[in-house]
């Protein structure tokens, strides 16, 4: 039987776009891009395994920090070019910045102007090193 | 003062990835692009309104069906380049399947197979027509 991956639409730099979720409570705490080989990594590992466009290379999530993403669900949509997984994140935090998620610049839609929404739990200098 | 959409930092094309919740539920319903004008126009109408990288052209979600996605949060992320919107779906389908979510191939990641996890709500050809 065919893989279902063989299926997947990739971009023409071979990716394809990834939404993290908080497997719990469903926030969106970080998105990313995964190639065939960090998709089948990932699913291997049950870790979110990711393609760093910034340093053109295979990362996996938390490799610096120990924080890694486990992967609980993943689901793919109706045009087989997006990836959705759902994650436990190990130390609370998905974000470079030291913020649960990467999503903290809310939009002020009345004033047209952006607000920080996310508190920094942790100085990002202590727990990231190379990672993004 | 600087326009905070000035910062947004699109891809080489313009466009910039958007990540659309349930405001209520927070489930990932869709996944889309927009550009600049339709990111401006959105935020005006506070009605999603996306680009269409198949037909090249600016597209307000719901202008066949009715199906509007009224725009009830916009959080930008750490690196300005995704856009997440939390919106109320009007009639409770965003996929031209006729499902809520356009998320709906459920990984089995113990069997490496994939299986559909969402309801047809109502069938595409009736409530769909050049929209996707």
């Amino acid at each position: 039987m065919k893989n279902w991956i063989d299926n997947v639409k990739w971009t023409d730099d071979g990716l394809v776009p990834v939404i993290v979720q908080d497997h719990i409570s469903n926030k969106v705490i970080m998105f990313a891009w995964m190639n065939r080989l960090s998709l089948e990594a990932s699913l291997k590992q049950k870790k979110a395994i990711y393609w760093s466009r910034s340093r053109n290379k295979i990362w996996t999530k938390g490799e610096s920090s120990g924080y890694y993403q486990y992967i609980k669900d993943m689901i793919i949509d109706c045009d087989k070019d997006v990836v959705l997984i759902k994650v436990k994140q190990e130390g609370g935090i998905s974000c470079h910045t030291g913020r649960e998620s990467c999503f903290y610049y809310r939009v002020d839609m009345e004033n047209n102007k952006i607000e920080e929404c996310e508190k920094v739990l942790k100085n990002p200098d202590e727990i990231y090193k190379d990672e993004k």
